[in-house]
């Protein structure tokens, strides 16, 4: 059986995708184009297995003791799904059992493989969408695409861009140097060496769309991966693991290819994995702090992807209620807690224009409050927008921001979801500010937190976000102007720190999103993080080129 | 103009063989290939450039002062020629604004100029060998090749490989994703943003070969670069440095594109340049020590090439007087001054077999004694093989090695050179030694110095020789066995810790040879270097992709 030429079709495609960044993906965003049977079924997914062991992995690294603190954002109570505590001597010797065998295939036979295992994991997207609402609390739409689809995307694309990295070059060649006399005959063999067990770190938010590029990256170049979940958001990935296990033992190959390690809060085993001999390089998604943390351990591969806080400079539109929806919707989606939403708007004191009227500072501002009402109080589009709240201390950083020391021009209040009405929501709080108090708004405040920063002109806006960025870092920026050298401004001011912008984005275009095939996510070129989804050097510096000769 | 079309045959034929990785070079190795006039001109040019200032240079970065203590190991006098002398802000402020125009420019026009670059240092070939025997100590012909079209090809395959990388994708799109009822359209662009100024601190040895990659490499991908040569071998790169300077005023550039920033011993700037804010990329040629301090410097992108030790496994051979010649020539090449050179021959006490006959270990250790004899004492091989020492220290290092503890099998001594009478010259010293000294050979010991290892069997040379890469680096391995199995078990231990391995090299084959568009020089993946050439993060490193959309 050729795996490569059974997913030809996919892998061709993916190519041509990366190359012409246009889009492209294999798997539809839209549940209605997956089997309804599953869909169905999906639904006694979580009720069947709360409480009770996840028993899918084929991993045996264990000990006898069974761990899991999930707890459900829409239920606000502990799912009480546990998982095999690992034993991590065990896991690492697995591992590297594991890779003496993997490494050595070719990467025609590994991405096949890897293809059959998105072909997979495809069939679990519904369970994987409810496994990712009641852990990271985002909605269903949300949690169906960014976990099922989008993630299954960003895996082929890091799989994708492996294949052709480790292909770039002949692997084997007769050198032959002319000498005069005579020829000078050397045979030459390149291999690119795996450097040895990856470990990737998962966040809460994001169990899956952050985790399984550095899954796949790891496995095309011949690495092993292990996978150390956020312990409030292990379901979805263990899900995604268990299916990618499955593939590799009805292929006989080792399934320790690639293993889950849960741990709890109380108990935590990042630390000692990351700084284990054994772990040559690791991936992480997650706050600054650790990421830092993790960049400076010596002798290892480190990707990250941390922290950043997110501009939007308005300086002119086009429509001020197409821009103030659009604000709207990318503040409320999955009550800002992704790492790609805004948190600081931009506006000058003196107002905007909107199509060749003057709007003043307060007007804009008002346009932007009005969205957000009217999307948070719509019963059906507020709740599927906002999802949940993952975490208690993301209700608590937004109570405590409702003091006297600024100025509420929106007050956060819970969001009615009627199908779980002890669901943890929260609007966002929209606060009003000087620029000159630059020490409030100049670090990331995670959750459904907006400020809008009144500036003296959108030079300013400029300077400052450009600050903020070389700083804290982004990993995106917004921008409405229609002046074109205004844009070309903000362009330049933000692409020197390395941020991407996103201009007069309206409709249903909206900076949140990074697409596969298309979009890098995060440009690796500022504090947001070292690496960027999915260029070469995510992949090039997985492995080492070696080449041997002989006479 | 179109300056891609005018070099696009080069171009075309260095990505093919940079896929290939067969035999390219476009600058033959043979001085008799180029114009004789200028080979007779250029023994005029030392001469009358002695103990006068090297005028070349474009840029205007500089004091009043005119520096340089360079010492020419053929004559052993200083040379007496001076560089301005870089007033530092200038150069990081002239360099940044260079920077500002440089990088607007597009990869196709870049790699035009460097192709220009190339063609117009290649008229300069016979100086620069010249500058490079009487700073390096290196042979008339080694100079000739290796800062001239060796380092030729190794700037156009990193000028290439930029060139590449750059274009891997679509830098324009519309990108259009189909929502059922009508297409999301954002148009999309991406720019390779360059990371900014680039150092590059070259070596004693090796001053354009090891310098140029990374000059390159920064240029293509629209970076500016400084160069900070050895203060003991400035006059070779000056002049690469100069070449280029002249192309950029050609085409109205800003010839502070590239920078000469010389200092002395006696007042480095090294430190300065390597710590200061401005600089954003590392390359470093040199001593561990050194390279490693680089590599500990925060918020830098660092390329090192370091010291390692390099092995030689024999196991059993074919022709031991071939592989005698082989070892003599690769260890007295340049004397030993070379990074690629051996340092540890490992020999098996029960000895080796030699095309089915058995050869004692003390057989085995006199037949490469007498070729090293054989090689040394021949008056026109000898001296044009060996060259000159570099340093004093190197010198004062061998003599050190003269004493009680060493047990000498071949004692070094100077080497007549007719031509250049006053030469610092001196032949290999080789130490017998057992296995279990290990704190005697696991260093380098830079110079003519061969420690012959008697090992146990070839199993324990094989697990010491790993054992040093992976503690020590390497940057090549040598090994002579006629047992595939062996040769199976050498290879899987020496890549396992990413040092490459060439077979049983005789004739013409040598382990000090690194070719450009086929061997990668340092892997990258042991203590010799971070850094390999060329690879896609070699390159990839340097800038940042930033995707802009617009709606």
């Amino acid at each position: 059986m050729n795996l490569r030429k059974k997913h030809d079709q996919i892998i061709s495609d993916a190519i041509k995708a990366i190359h012409d960044r246009g889009y492209y993906t294999p798997y539809p965003e839209n549940p209605k184009a997956y089997n309804e049977d599953l869909a169905n079924e999906a639904k006694r997914f979580i009720p069947m297995l709360m409480n009770n062991n996840f028993n899918e992995l084929l991993q045996t690294n264990t000990t006898t003791e069974w761990i899991g603190t999930e707890v459900s954002p829409y239920l606000q109570t502990g799912i009480g799904i546990k998982y095999p505590k690992p034993e991590l001597s065990k896991l690492l010797d697995l591992s590297k059992v594991a890779m003496s065998n993997w490494s050595t295939t070719d990467s025609d036979f590994r991405i096949g493989i890897l293809v059959e295992m998105l072909e997979k994991i495809k069939n679990r997207f519904f369970d994987i969408a409810y496994a990712t609402m009641h852990s990271t609390g985002q909605s269903f739409m949300m949690s169906f695409q960014a976990s099922g689809p989008h993630s299954n995307d960003r895996a082929l694309e890091a799989a994708v861009m492996g294949y052709l990295e480790l292909n770039r070059f002949i692997h084997e060649t007769d050198w032959v140097k002319p000498l005069g006399k005579f020829d000078l005959k050397i045979h030459k063999k390149w291999k690119a060496i795996p450097k040895g067990i990856g470990l990737a770190i998962g966040c809460s938010t994001f169990p899956v769309w952050n985790t399984v590029p550095a899954i796949f990256a790891n496995l095309i170049t011949g690495n092993t991966c292990i996978v150390k979940p956020h312990p409030k958001a292990i379901l979805p990935i263990a899900i995604v693991i268990a299916e990618m296990q499955k593939v590799l033992h009805e292929h006989n190959l080792d399934v320790h290819a690639v293993q889950l390690a849960v741990d709890t809060l109380e108990s935590p085993i990042t630390k000692l994995l990351a700084e284990n001999e054994s772990i040559k390089i690791i991936d992480f998604t997650g706050g600054s702090e650790f990421g830092s943390y993790v960049e400076s351990l010596q002798a290892k591969t480190v990707f990250t992807e941390k922290a950043g806080v997110n501009s939007i400079i308005i300086d002119s539109v086009n429509d001020i209620k197409a821009v103030a929806q659009n604000i709207a919707f990318s503040a409320c989606l999955y009550s800002g807690q992704m790492c790609t939403a805004p948190q600081n708007i931009f506006i000058p004191s003196v107002g905007i224009k909107s199509n060749e009227v003057n709007l003043t500072f307060d007007e804009t501002v008002s346009a932007i409050l009005q969205a957000i009402q009217e999307l948070t109080d719509n019963p059906k589009a507020g709740p599927a927008t906002l999802g949940a709240i993952q975490t208690d201390a993301t209700l608590r950083r937004i109570k405590d921001l409702h003091n006297d020391r600024n100025k509420i021009l929106l007050a956060s209040h819970p969001i009615k979801n009627e199908e779980f009405t002890d669901a943890r929501t929260l609007s966002p709080v929209v606060i009003g500010i000087d620029a000159e108090d630059y020490e409030v708004y100049n670090k990331e405040c995670f959750g459904p937190i907006l400020f809008i920063i009144k500036t003296n002109n959108t030079t300013q806006s400029i300077e400052i976000a450009k600050k903020l960025v070389k700083e804290k870092g982004a990993l995106t920026c917004s921008a409405y102007t229609t002046d074109l050298s205004t844009q070309q401004n903000i362009e330049e001011a933000m692409n020197e720190v390395f941020a991407p912008v996103s201009f007069n984005f309206t409709g249903a275009a909206f900076i949140n999103s990074h697409a596969a095939f298309s979009d890098f996510h995060v440009t690796g070129g500022n504090a947001a993080g070292n690496a960027s989804l999915t260029n070469s050097e995510f992949i090039a510096k997985r492995y080492v080129w070696v080449g041997n000769r002989y006479c």
